[in-house]
């Protein structure tokens, strides 16, 4: 296909020299770039194809990139991409150097902040306009965030404080009543009821022009009922929770009327306050395949325009497997709930939600509730288990640490896409969960290597340890593993014996250590291969055991810097292997209540235990 | 002075049988005790005297612990210890092997869940509701939760997932108007709007009934502007914030008016479905001088009854001293602002919020919305300072990871009440901010020991860092230092020379290790003392100069798994201080997109690597 508008379009001013009904045309152009290019490439798809008008008309009325439009969770930015300065380059998106899926501030001045994770956009956007203002900037700030990235309550704690602020800034909801599965919550329902009755939330000034002319009864009413007029006005007309918030609400609006869009933003430009524009899409437009299936088509790997279908087959992955087990677990445990963060089908649990509908909650992107919710049932005798994928329980940090784990709670977490994930780039890696799990104290990881592993640590996490325990698992399926591998439910577990050489690893990774045990074999060299199954913490033998080695090489998928192969670091050094060094900290446990100096004491961390110490009394 | 009622009552029960007459009297002996006993110990004082109806109320109509009672932030939850059988014990609140100042489970049954850290409640209560009925118990659930707390975006999550539940559920607004300091945002303004035209938002059953007297009226206005008599009640009477989000919204009510209390919360008790129950109260409620400054008498060291005044004089602290540098900065830099998470005064900035009113934000309970918020600032060109609790901060890890660390942004923290914070116990602790910020790539770490050092590593932090930094200093004020003590700009200064022990430190414990070093002398033992200025990451030379050492002893005011202790031993045992150990993982920066494959071999982490590395090739 020639791109016959979109080719042209360098940046937003190109787009502005476009005749206004040339619009819908290149809309068409930019479907068809967007179909082609995810056809090949994979990537997010229907909330791409959902946002192309929206995205055309906000171009068109502001100035980026003096004008910062920030869009939530860059799922719905490829069109901004497209028309910033990125079409000759857009078919290397998602690839290695190549375009971001998401908005990224390295590739374009047109992004002007990372929106990997939702519900950030709000915040970030507040703090620009905010700059602006005080540094005597021009720029408008306009953030465009999903119904669904609206339940996260980092979005509610921005419009809270966005609520207050007195110059022009916009936050345009796209409403396509979807999450990447359909949104829940009492906000799913709420912009439902202002989408279907309209007149009921909007048209203010019509309806109080009914009310006067319908000779006496207005004045009566007025009159009888209420002293004021201006209550008279609050009281007739149903505000919303925008409205609420202190934004003036603009909508609803169709977000696949260009016209309709040009004008509400032209509006919502010359407000100098706080505006809500609410615009309805539908998630997957103009592709039939994806309007009718627009969960499947959020994210999708490559796949075949004529057919809609995928072109590789579907193996089992970890998170379908993860599922498949819950719904084992849960058919003679009546227990067992599943819990999930607006990730029904990420996470693999779409066939639980089906089989156990009463044990099964979608708790919107709400990380932190999610955690605390599972905390709350666990601690009257439920066995949540709160499925998630590592990169966003980033979110629930605080409330492992202080709602579950100082009360040691029987928080049970399934850590989906740990380890790297691929084409997602920075803002999906899952490798800090290994870091900031282990830091808290009572924390059990495990990490399978292959689906038969994951059976047996989910069971004991479930069903054996007391505390909190966290099975974290790759993206995709098994990897290649000797014939003869079988699981052993050991925390940890020595491959060869004998050998001067250690290889430590963990995950998938063990199957690479397998291969090249092999390769070294050929080579005359012999290593053993320690598999840590519980990677933290250590059980007892393991550092007696490594002690007996005289090389040690830790191969660790995660963040290196308070990472599992750090902690053994420490565990080592500390133990005569090597030379004398000496860690005494607050040891891994919660600090109670006590004087600043007891504490102190108590952790030899007083001026005397440093003396009886060093000088070894 | 004799508790004629208060000493007689061992249980929720024994409260149940006093003549209702007698609860003012009951009331009047527990302010009492709570001014008697928080007047010798210290502790919260405004907040639970604001507190006292609404807890008697609650456990009148309520059977705790059948019925769970989750206070958010325990701040307010002393009077319910008082009427749970901790009446004989409560002079050791606060107190080491005493009371805690907080809900605690370990405590008490009557205590269901942790509430240290804002807005949790409603999350593990709506666990616990769903567990009660999922398993068949009868218990209801109650979360009291106030105003302040409801600005925390984890309320809002809450309350979104639990407007859809359909059995009883009850959330308890205490509305004093106040966080700490001042309630801000939209919804404390929206609260305001409800609170101070009761009649605008409620009473509908009494509206419709007048609307339909009204005669004629009634029925012309409902057929001429609307079609349904359900619409014509939906836009009649202007429902809030609450209602939206699926509660039934009861209110407000006198919080001091325990008849009125009583009678909300027996209407409460049978609704089923989710209510909200808006009480205001005033926080400081019974003793004049915390009526007339709530914020001083927030938390409170011990005072003299009388005058009201504190018996210690309060000296000079890290937080007042941080916010007098942040004020001697500010001046000379109009890109400084300060951003605080409603705490204001405790953590220094209130001269700040007078100076520079355009420069200083207070954005509610919203650490999450902090971070980003200063983010977006700073990627605007501000030079935004977030000014918060280490524990508190807790809740930002994932934005400082993603919002900001990520684009490299220069976000600037002071991390105040790093360390043991002594009285507030387990859940104030500041100790895991050196873990969970280390593990963050691109995050320089400052611990300064005493105030001329805050200066230096402020400047440093703040004109000198380009990316993230973080200074972190203790709750109180500076520690004894040797006379000569001089603060030197390097990362880390060595102390002595010569030595083959050297006490590796950072912080406040540099002067525990200087009174250790002068006692060792005495002994004839030589140590030298190295004093980690930039305590993460490392200077270069650092480990090449503790190479040199015989023994090497770490004293950490930090949580041992992740802390800096720990990543001290992984260079050292790598850099043969000892035996061979090699870490191969991934180094700390963030992995950009690419395939799996590609990203593993970038960090020699496929099996070719492994060979080559093993091998020595």
């Amino acid at each position: 296909m020639e791109y016959k508008f979109l080719g042209k379009i360098n940046s937003p001013s190109g787009l502005k020299q476009l005749n206004p009904n040339q619009l819908p045309l290149l809309c068409e152009e930019i479907r068809h770039k967007l179909i082609d290019t995810i056809s090949k490439n994979g990537g997010h798809l229907a909330s791409n194809l959902g946002a192309v008008e929206l995205t055309v008309a906000l171009h068109r009325v502001f100035d980026s990139p003096e004008d910062s439009i920030i869009f939530d969770t860059g799922h719905q930015s490829y069109t901004h991409k497209l028309l910033t300065g990125r079409f000759e380059k857009f078919d290397t998106i998602r690839k290695e150097n190549g375009l971001s899926g998401f908005m990224r501030p390295q590739e374009s001045p047109h992004d002007p902040f990372v929106t990997g994770h939702s519900s950030n956009s709000i915040s970030a956007a507040l703090g620009i306009a905010r700059a602006n203002s005080l540094l005597g900037k021009k720029g408008r700030v306009v953030a465009v965030i999903g119904d669904g990235a609206m339940t996260g309550g980092m979005a509610f704690e921005a419009l809270n404080n966005a609520g207050q602020y007195k110059g022009n800034f916009i936050v345009v909801l796209n409403d396509n009543k979807m999450s990447i599965s359909n949104n829940v919550g009492a906000i799913a329902r709420h912009l439902n009821k202002i989408r279907t009755k309209p007149g009921y939330y909007r048209f203010k000034d019509s309806v109080e022009k009914t009310v006067k002319n319908i000779p006496l009864v207005g004045n009566t009413l007025r009159d009888s009922l209420f002293k004021s007029k201006k209550l008279l006005k609050g009281a007739i007309y149903k505000s919303n929770i925008f409205e609420e918030l202190g934004f003036t609400y603009l909508g609803p609006v169709d977000g696949h009327n260009i016209k309709d869009l040009l004008n509400i933003f032209e509006i919502a430009r010359f407000q100098n306050r706080p505006v809500l524009v609410h615009v309805v899409t539908t998630k997957g437009k103009g592709y039939l395949h994806a309007e009718k299936s627009p969960i499947n088509f959020h994210g999708v790997p490559a796949f075949d325009i004529e057919t809609g279908q995928s072109n590789g087959k579907k193996a089992a992955d970890f998170s379908s497997e993860c599922g498949r087990l819950l719904c084992e677990f849960a058919k003679t445990d009546s227990k067992l709930c599943a819990v999930t963060a607006a990730m029904t089908y990420g996470t693999g649990l779409y066939e639980f939600s089906r089989q156990f509908r009463q044990r099964f909650f979608d708790v919107g992107i709400a990380e932190q509730h999610a955690v605390t919710f599972c905390a709350g049932a666990a601690s009257a005798g439920l066995r949540p288990v709160f499925v998630v994928y590592s990169s966003f329980l980033q979110r629930g940090y605080d409330q492992i640490l202080h709602d579950a784990a100082i009360q040691k709670l029987p928080l049970k977490l399934c850590i989906d896409r740990a380890g790297i994930v691929g084409e997602d780039g920075e803002t999906h890696q899952g490798v800090f969960d290994t870091a900031f799990l282990s830091n808290i104290p009572g924390v059990s990881i495990y990490s399978p290597t292959n689906f038969s592993d994951l059976k047996v640590m989910l069971h004991q996490a479930l069903y054996e340890d007391q505390g909190i325990s966290a099975v974290r698992y790759p993206r995709g399926g098994e990897p290649v593993l000797p014939d003869d591998y079988k699981t052993e439910n050991k925390p940890y577990v020595i491959y060869g014996g004998g050998s001067e050489t250690a290889l430590v690893t963990y995950g998938r990774l063990f199957a690479n250590a397998c291969r090249a045990r092999e390769t070294l074999m050929e080579q005359g060299i012999s290593i053993d291969i320690v598999k840590l199954n519980r990677i933290f913490p250590f059980e007892k033998n393991l550092i007696s055991e490594l002690k007996n080695y005289k090389r040690i090489y830790f191969f660790e998928e995660g963040i290196r810097s308070g990472g599992i192969a750090e902690h053994l670091s420490a565990e080592l050094i500390q133990n005569d292997f090597g030379g004398k060094y000496k860690i005494i900290a607050i040891e891994n446990k919660f600090v109670a209540q006590s004087t600043v100096e007891s504490a102190l004491k108590k952790f030899n961390l007083d001026s005397d235990s440093m003396v009886r110490i060093i000088s070894g009394e």
